[in-house]
């Protein structure tokens, strides 16, 4: 019998992560942060493992949770989920994302993805015998053409997917994205799949547009979330996504058989944690800092780009440098100059090469130093 | 469109969880054990925050708890698993379990599960459009009947499942069963799935039987494992499954994309635990005191019962008390009686009823003391 997903190859966050450590680089490729986070959240991991909460969470995640959760959605965008039937903590965005596409996506279902797209939702949909349909998006600023998704959305489209602020390019979609989203929608089944795992990295006065905040977009909406991105622990792989009751409950059933729950002292420590809006309502300001940090010392660089206005990944443009691929060049940077970044083509149709690398500057300033000293000997 | 899994309803240990926690009642139900981890596995998740493991790990795992595990099999069995490609760590047995169905089930394909069966095998199979081809264990010992396999066996069986010790039923494989099954499966390319979670749990002096043990079985098997049933801490959700590196590749497809990885600090924790061998060799002594324990405290009780030869679960025969059904019999335990068990029917095909509850021994002896009481009053 033959693969399910022939054309897999190690990923390049796998790729880029193994030669970052066998050359010894400063790596700003997978997007993870480098620095601590919060002892207060470790202490609370180790106190929920002493206070004996280590057998089985509730297979929809630990109930206070699930309450902070429902508030700082209700406080954030105005829109009231219930925990008991519409919020589910899960191993990460990945997962909520993995199982929200397999609870919809039938063979033959399309899917709309935005390109550059985040390497999980093709192979996702894919396994599910679904068809990936895929929007380019468009200039220096990456922009959605909404006359070519209204062309391309047809009566096997099943859902369709967003992320804003978006990985790998740090744009944000606008309210004007947003209500065209509301337009096409409207009158369609379709369920909206919304990726936010960078809700609070926004930057420059700029507002979040989470679905939540458009009634007629919430009603069909799946939101994903990552506590990983947000507390600097992408190691501790917990998240969640929020859904309307009906549609949870079929998340829920492949949650159940996926990874039945998510480890529970994390869950305990995160209810405690949340209580405190403050650890999320800096994380904006904190990590724009850092990207102006980033951009000033590499301002007379011959790498170029727009500031990202979200996220926490910045891109740069090396055409000036090189005539060489986007891979090739990567490869090249790590390995005799000793910076891993990521290509951004590899997330393109058919890996179009606009000669852009993407940074992660969640970083010590000293690892942002070095890579911006590397970055100015072009 | 239509849900995917129009069927699935709560599984009955969220149900009978609730039930458990509504009514306080001494809960033998799901299968955690309700005493504490070892202290100096909870110390080493906290010393792996402090040192900052918190970012993701690899994707198939930190190597280092791969190569323990690597080493931990080729003592027990006797078989080199290549740690690179052939070990993957994941989210408890679980998704192990979903993953391997995953990644080798398509449409049409049938799929041999022995009934009564632990609840996520079937849903996982027909979520990717295969079928689940049931085979009832027959007679108080729960017996495979062979013959009923070949002849259920065709060309569209794409893998069998088998788990021993086996969960719910506390009854092992034999090695006849093992030889049966080599001759089945010998020229096919049938997948064996051998989950292998309760591999440390066997009384009385008998041996696992694990597929590793078996060369024309280890090379088609994905065996599952879990760390949560061996080390007291299902709540952490780790465990990982091996196989040939062929089938490993498509596996970390699914896991790639699934969960992308696993929890970091609790890998570093299981890296450092499992060079003890005494922390899991110790185990079927400990559980087959408890398994006495329980047993002798409800010997004159009208609940009647083989022992468990592997497991922590023992079934309990009530039909000298009542007509009832398990389903009915088990609520009104859990209600009037303030004891949660499991009925072992809604694992049988049709929800066939032998009158059976299965009971977790898994719990501190104080536990089983108050339980004894309850069943003792019959
Ligand atoms: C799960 S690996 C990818 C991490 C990430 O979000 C990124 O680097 O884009
Ligand atoms: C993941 S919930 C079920 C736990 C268990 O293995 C059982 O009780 O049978």
């Amino acid at each position: 019998a033959s693969s399910k997903l022939p054309n897999e190859k190690d990923s390049i966050f796998t790729i880029m992560g193994h030669l970052a450590r066998k050359y010894n680089a400063t790596d700003l490729s997978q997007g993870f942060p480098n620095f601590k986070t919060d002892a207060q959240l470790t202490h609370l991991v180790s106190e929920a493992m002493a206070r004996g909460y280590n057998q089985y969470a509730p297979m929809a995640g630990v109930i206070e949770l699930r309450e902070e959760i429902s508030k700082k959605i209700n406080h954030l965008y105005h829109k009231k989920y219930d925990p008991e039937t519409e919020i589910t903590v899960t191993v990460g965005a990945t997962q909520a994302i993995y199982s929200a596409i397999t609870a919809f996506v039938q063979k033959d279902d399309e899917v709309i993805v935005f390109k550059p797209a985040y390497d999980s939702y093709e192979p996702t949909i894919k396994l599910n015998g679904g068809y990936p349909v895929l929007v380019q998006l468009e200039g220096d600023n990456f922009k959605v053409n909404w006359e070519e998704v209204e062309n391309k959305i047809s009566r096997r489209t099943r859902m369709v997917i967003i992320n804003s602020p978006h990985n790998p390019t740090g744009t944000l979609f606008t309210r004007e994205d947003m209500l065209k989203l509301e337009h096409l929608l409207k009158d369609t089944n379709i369920i909206l799949l919304s990726d936010e795992v960078y809700e609070h990295l926004i930057f420059d006065g700029q507002e979040h547009q989470s679905a939540a905040l458009y009634p007629s977009l919430g009603e069909r909406a799946v939101i994903c979330a990552s506590f990983g991105k947000t507390f600097h622990n992408t190691g501790w792989k917990t998240g969640y996504c929020v859904a309307p009751k009906a549609l949870m409950a079929e998340i829920r059933k492949v949650h159940q058989f996926a990874v039945f729950c998510v480890n529970h002292p994390v869950q305990q420590a995160f209810a405690a944690y949340l209580k405190s809006p403050d650890h999320y309502l800096e994380l904006g300001r904190f990590y724009e800092k850092k990207r102006d940090f980033f951009l000033e010392l590499i301002k007379n660089s011959k790498f170029k780009g727009s500031p990202a206005a979200g996220t926490y990944f910045q891109l740069l443009n090396f055409s000036e440098i090189t005539d060489e691929s986007a891979v090739d060049f990567s490869q090249r940077l790590v390995k005799d100059f000793k910076l891993a970044s990521i290509p951004v083509s590899v997330f393109n149709i058919d890996q179009k090469d606009n000669k852009q690398l993407r940074f992660c500057f969640a970083k010590t300033d000293e690892t942002l130093e070095k890579a911006a000293m590397i970055l100015n000997k072009f």
